[in-house]
């Protein structure tokens, strides 16, 4: 396969990210640009496939083997449809007929988090796991589940939605419908929300001084500044998150018994403590048989993982 | 294969029940005793062994393909071992090697939610789906996973403690030591626990006389009867346990995207409108893509659930 190529596409709200790749899964070269989402499906698509392009166009190969994406949103794997993205404003997208009838590759579509999973099964922090959850905290919280060696889809693709899964029957709302969902506490999102809270509160931080020049502008990176210089509102902010994620990893654990979890997403790279945080927390809720036989791992891929986990599926597809 | 039989037990912490089923799991007889739980795994496995001859010499057969066990407890599905069991008291019990050394023939043993997903699956509510969830509402809440058409036992064995599944991330203690677990909120014994708390506070109801009789003799069959009668506070309790219900239901659906969702136990047996309700609830909590493709049924199947799944392992391992 020496000189055959890959593409993977990490197709999200705000950026589209293209790389060409080895099949040893090397990056070659890559580009990454805003994400035109005013232009809809179509637009988006012809933006995918000038990527594509380009990146062919400037390395010469004996052959592409196909392109792969990973897409924000539910996609019908079969297809390539995008059922539902919020992200990128889509409805029953037919992302995967247009990128097909233009490119004249194979095609396929995933959902980017689960790209991100497969990526880690295959050759990251998943290797060798049969039964794993990949867990990525960023924006919002979303997983791929690896259940008897295999990506598990669920019955029409939609399986993972973690983030909207409730840790709190009565808690904070959610547009999505599930009251105390997940992310509304332990996300990146939630954790700057409570960040302004409490500084609105009064109270006493380091960030203080960021809050009052933009009260939106408080970030992860900040916090974790924060907790480092010992802040006690950063730290106090970091080990309720902790908690917060302890309890959905030990719910994930308690129904699945998985024999890995790997922890990724920005919050996650941002905070360095948040890691081994969550894992305390999640070992005291678990059960103990279920939780002692469960290795913890840092995601391995990091903002490629989306596009690592494209180029596996393809991969994978040339060898069925 | 007709004329040859096969055995399922229903090994619990009250009791024993087993049952010779025709091949095509009719059951053709049975017998139930008191659990010997006082005597250890060799005595309860003594009390097996003397229930399956009584069974098997009372009904000659040209061959008996199997013994089935649905056990109340962490099964490690390869041996036949119970790894963990609070109902029986058993750690590491050897209760397969124990069976198979007396009976000479082929034993299997399963967690009883489980097997009763199983059966469920092969000829009860759940046949012709490849992802669902069978959940078992009753003094506590366990669930059957089946997942690309396979019950999914995780990476021990022990997949399927729904029941420890925290709805309420700072919630109600749990032994188990998952705070606000599901079946804390949502179990027979935590309605139970809620009707006393209320009885015991003044409300006003119709169960007053059989709670004043005895504070722990309300049952659950009390409450389906006080709801029939329009009485406020069972009213009230079902339509609380229901909003439980559908807050683990919808978790459920968000993360695993089921085709379909079987309800039993003896907690949904005994409440005709919690059926409904739960769905109602779960309904509105759960994401709408994943939600609109859900089928809700009862469990076919009621106290026979666990040897009836028994059987159907024997079956099962009798064609591979």
């Amino acid at each position: 396969m020496s000189g055959y190529h890959l593409i993977g596409v990490d197709l999200g709200g705000t950026k589209v990210a293209t790389a060409l790749l080895d099949t040893d899964l090397t990056v070659v070269a890559r580009s990454v640009e805003a994400t035109r989402v005013a232009e809809g499906v179509e637009g988006v698509a012809r933006q995918v496939i000038a990527a594509v392009r380009g990146l062919t166009q400037g390395h010469p190969s004996p052959g592409l083997l196909g392109v792969g994406v990973a897409a924000a949103g539910l996609v019908e794997p079969e297809s390539g449809r995008v059922v539902f993205s919020p992200n990128l404003g889509w409805r029953d997208a037919p992302l995967g007929d247009l990128l097909r009838a233009e490119l004249g590759r194979e095609v396929y579509v995933g959902n980017d988090v689960n790209m991100a999973a497969l990526g880690e099964l295959h050759c990251g922090a998943g290797q060798g796991a049969r039964h794993m959850a990949c867990v990525f905290v960023g924006t919002g919280i979303g997983a791929g589940l690896v259940l008897d060696g295999h990506l598990y889809a669920g019955a029409h693709g939609f399986a993972g939605e973690v983030g909207h899964t409730s840790i709190a029957w009565d808690g904070l709302p959610c547009p999505a419908g599930n009251p105390g969902c997940w992310e509304a506490y332990a996300s990146g999102t939630a954790m700057a929300r409570r960040a302004r809270e409490a500084l609105a509160a009064g109270a006493p931080s380091a960030l203080r001084a960021r809050w009052e020049a933009d009260p939106l502008g408080v970030r992860v990176e900040d916090l974790a500044r924060a907790v480092e210089a010992g802040d006690p509102l950063a730290t106090r902010l970091i080990a309720e998150t902790a908690e917060y994620l302890g309890a959905g990893l030990a719910n994930l654990i308690n129904l699945l018994d998985p024999e890995r979890i790997v922890l990724g997403g920005g919050v996650i790279r941002g905070v360095p403590t948040l890691f081994e945080l969550a894992e305390a927390s999640a070992r005291r809720r678990a059960l103990p048989d279920a939780t002692a036989a469960v290795t913890f791992r840092r995601a391995h891929f990091g903002r490629e993982a989306g596009v690592i986990g494209a180029a596996v599926l393809v991969k994978l597809a040339g060898k069925t």
